[in-house]
C-alpha cells in the first residue's frame, strides 16, 4: 500500500453483468489494468463475469480492488479483490457502488448494470459506457450518455471526469 | 382501513420525476385513482411531480398512499400520503421502493426513474411504462418494456403481473 | 384514514423481542391500543412476539399499524398492520424504524431491542422503556434512559417527547 | 498488498466514540497495531476518536484499514485508511461495519459503540469491550459481554472468535 492515504485515491467503479462475453471480459481486464496503473482504486459488485474480470486486471497489475458484494457473506466473492465487504443490501448495493466513486466505467448491458448507470446520471457521477445501454426518453431525443471505443478512452475518461 | 390486512393487499409504486408535464401528472392522478379504487396501496418516493400526483389521486378517491422519502425527515414530504417513512436512504430509497412492490408503473423519464425501471427488471418486478424511457442494449435488439397507453391499461397490467 | 395526512401525524416505534412473556405481550397490545386512541401511527419490526402485540393491540383499536420488516417478502409479516414494507435490508431495518418515528417505546430486552435503544439515543429520538435494558457506561456511572411503569405512562411520555 | 485475498482475511471491526479519552487512543490505536501485526484487515467507522486512533494504529505498522462513513463524502474521513468508502447510510452504516467483519472489539462507550454491540450479539458476531458498555437486561441477570484487560487481550479474543 503506497503512502498516499485512502481518502486521496480516486475510485472509479467497473459494472457490468455476471455474465458476460469474452471481449466485454477482456475490456473489463484491461480496463482494471488501466486504473490500476494509473493508482486508482477500482470498486466492482464483487461477483462473477465483468466483476470478477475488472478486480482481476486491477489486483494482478498490483492495484487495490474492492468488491462490494450484495449478499451478507464475503462466500460469494470472486477471489480477485484487495478487500471484500458483504453488505446484505441485495440490489441496493448498486447505490452504494455509485456513492463511493468518482466515476463509473460500464461494460456491457445487464438490468443491474443499466441501474448502475441511471444512479450514477441522477447523482451526477461520471459514467462512461463500452458497449452498454442506449437509451432514449419516451418521445425520441437520444440521451447523452458518454461512450468510449476503447478501455483506454474509457479510463482516460473516467479519471479526467473524476479530476484527477 | 378496512378490514383487509396490510400483508393481503397489493402494493404498486407509481414512479416518476418530480418535475413533469401537465400530461404526466394527469396520467399520474389518473393511476392513482384507479389503484384506489382496486384496493391497492400505492407507494411513491413522496416528493413532488408524478410522485405527488399519484399519492393525491389514490388518497383523493379514498385510498392509502406510502411515501417513502429519500431524505431522513418528513418535512420534505408531499401532503398527499396515508403515511410518510423517512428513510434516509437518499438514492438507495429507489431499491427500497422497488422492493416492497409487487409491480411498478414508471410514467415520465428521469433518470431516478430509470434506475426504479432496471432495479424492477433486475429483480423481477413486473414494470409497465407511460410514456417512459426507451432502452437499448449496446449493439441493437430492442429490450422489452412493457408500455401502455393509459392509465386504465397501465393499472389493469399492474394488477395482472402482480397476481390479483 | 382520517383526513389528516401523512406527514401530520405522530410516529411510535413499539421495540421489542419475537419472543415474549405474557406480561410483555400484555404491554405491548395496551401501548398499540392506547397509541391508535391518541392518533398516532404505530411502527413495528413486523415479526412476532412484541411486535405482533403491538400492532394487533393498534389496528384492533382501529389505528395504523406499519410493519418495517427486515426480509425481502411480505410473507414473513405478523397479520396485524395496515401497512407492511419488507425492506430486505436485515437487521439495518432496525436503524430505519428508529429513523421513521419521534418516539420509541421498548418492551423487553432482546439484542435487537438494545440495538434500537442504541440507535434512538445516538440520534435524539425519545426512548422510554418498559421492563427493557439498564445500562452503565464501563466505570460506573448509571445512564439516564427514561422508564416507564405502565402503558399508559409510557405513551404519555413517548407523545409528550414527540411534541403532540 | 499481500498475496492472500480479500476473501480470505480476517476482519475486525474496532468501534468506539468520536470523542474518547487518552487512555482510550491509546488502547485503540495499539489494537490497530496488533490487528495489523496478525494480517488481519481492521474496519472502521471512519471518523475521529477511536476510529481513528485504530486505523492510524493499523497503517502506520503496515495494515490495511477501512473506512465505512456515515455520510456521502469521503471528505469527513480521517487521513489514516487505506480504503475510504462513504456510505451515506447515517447511523445505518454501524450495521453495516458489524456485517462486514468477524469480530468487534469495543473501545469506550457513546450510543453509536453500544448499538454496534448490540447488532453484533443480535448477529452472533463475536464482540470483546474495552472498558465499554455493560448492559443488564430489565430484571436483574447480568449479560454475557466478554471483556478484555489489555490490548493484546482484546486482539487475541477476537481473532480467535474469527476462526483465525
Amino acid at each position: 500500500v503506497p503512502s498516499q492515504t485512502g481518502g486521496e485515491r480516486r475510485y472509479v467503479a467497473v459494472v457490468g453483468p455476471g455474465e458476460a462475453t469474452e471481449t466485454e471480459l477482456s475490456l473489463a481486464a484491461e480496463v482494471g489494468r488501466l486504473l490500476a496503473e494509473r493508482g486508482a482504486v477500482v470498486i466492482t459488485g464483487g461477483l462473477g463475469g465483468v466483476m470478477a474480470a475488472a478486480a482481476r486486471g486491477c489486483t494482478d497489475a498490483g492495484g487495490i480492488a474492492v468488491a462490494l458484494l450484495p449478499g451478507g457473506t464475503r462466500a460469494e466473492a470472486h477471489p480477485h479483490s484487495s478487500i471484500v465487504i458483504p453488505t446484505g443490501l441485495g440490489e441496493l448495493r448498486n447505490g452504494l457502488i455509485v456513492r463511493a466513486v468518482d466515476a463509473v466505467i460500464a461494460i456491457g448491458g445487464s438490468w443491474g448494470t443499466l441501474s448502475e448507470i441511471a444512479l450514477a446520471r441522477r447523482t451526477n457521477v461520471p459514467v462512461t459506457c463500452l458497449g452498454s445501454w442506449q437509451v432514449t426518453r419516451g418521445s425520441a431525443e437520444p440521451v447523452d450518455l458518454v461512450r468510449a471505443d476503447s478501455a483506454a478512452d474509457a479510463v482516460e475518461f473516467a479519471l479526467a471526469a473524476a479530476g484527477s
